[in-house]
């Protein structure tokens, strides 16, 4: 992973106003925890309101946490003014969520122009503060000129 | 697609039993509409609480509605006693989800012996009742004896 | 599928060039077999030295003809002086490709200023003339000016 | 990346018949060159033979030596006597393969008794030796028992 030089000196601002824009992570309970250049850590506690069938937070749950993280730590390298949406993912679930609380960190491997390119994890974390690795994302995004 | 023979002759209870057990899905106000053999439905309003920054459906909640249908549809042609979790899932993100309300189909394109491979769409339907396809999945999922 | 209006008008043209300028389509023996806007198909017959281990074609070029298919499908749509590269594909592979010959369809779900969703599948054709459907694909393309 | 453990104490030399069995590799001019548990490498020289339009290796022929290297990753950890197959991968190209050769990395992310979980890149290596990562995979791999 090469050093990342953030373009918007105001990322950390946007990103904050970004991030409480979207109103479905404050339904999953998510908090913003950490933003760096193209990194950044959204948790969430587990909340019953958010499992599948066998209590586990369910995949889609997972997805937006993690998708979040992602398009958040795309626009920590965007040009002022810049949006970012999701272009497509894939999620890898490697086994049930099953935690106390959720830790989701998005990476940037490759900030374009146009598209950034990022992979993100969802990380279990049990009572005992121990973190597992329950999901992997790959995710394209694509810069978008709020005022065009 | 060809015909589907399922081998579970009380599926459709199972599936309602198993919609009915995923908390997430009356969180995201969404109800099973449709239900044969390879082939479900999910329905859900457009409600605020699901939106990200443009107040479009969060890709998140996309992913939980299509994600859903793909395994109930897999769910239709598994053997009594089975469950069925993800695997894998990609989502293309084709246009923002703007809807008064949404409609998420899964349906098999082959049902192995362990492995169930399903794709899916969303479609954004507005006021005045069109639908457009706003997200497409394809997605793997893993069938699992309940009593192993 | 919408209708699609090609914005080259020379696009055949400038696909079968395409084409001939790809050397692993003739490493693999594949040949440009239709093409219409948003529709291209690559075939190529079935030969030992493109085999795995189970005498099926290898998934790499399996991949090779349907993200040829599906970035040609997305060139039918470009303007005059594009170029198309892949910037992900997601690959199903539904069952051993294991036929006489084999048909790699590519088709564009959404063409849009700067990127193309395209879906293309992989149909295995055995001696008698059946198609089987063995692998299918999701691919993002992007447009490039070739003077930029 | 926990420790890897073979169930399958001639795995190396499977993995070299495996590997030798794969006539595409040969066709792409690969070769084995490290195998550990969990850990694989396949190398091959740039070939003109296997690129596209612009000269870079063809995504095809990138897919091949990465799933390829994620395959036997996979194999090193499967009990004697099993097979691995390509359930589904999805491949990002962040760069055009443009190198004097090219190194493709595979490695396990999860283990299971029937899906082994993987993840893959594959490096363009310049004539002075630089390596830089022109794509990852994630990859689905499914252990068959060779005598079922």
């Amino acid at each position: 992973m090469s050093t990342h030089e953030p373009k918007n000196p105001d990322y950390a601002i946007d990103i904050t106003r970004g991030f409480e824009a979207q109103a479905f992570m404050e339904t999953l309970g998510a908090t913003l925890e950490h933003v760096e250049p193209g990194l950044v850590e959204v948790h969430a506690p587990h909340d019953a309101a958010l499992t599948q069938q066998i209590g586990a937070l369910h995949a889609g749950a997972t997805t937006a946490l993690v998708d979040t993280a992602c398009g958040f730590a795309a626009l920590t390298l965007a040009p002022s003014g810049y949006d970012v949406l999701s272009v497509e993912f894939k999620v890898d679930l490697l086994r049930p969520a099953l935690g106390a609380r959720y830790i989701a960190r998005g990476e940037v491997l490759k900030a374009g122009r146009t598209l950034c390119r990022t992979r993100g994890s969802l990380f279990a974390v049990d009572a005992s503060g121990e973190e597992r690795v329950v999901a992997v994302m790959s995710a394209t995004m694509i810069l978008v000129n709020r005022s065009a």
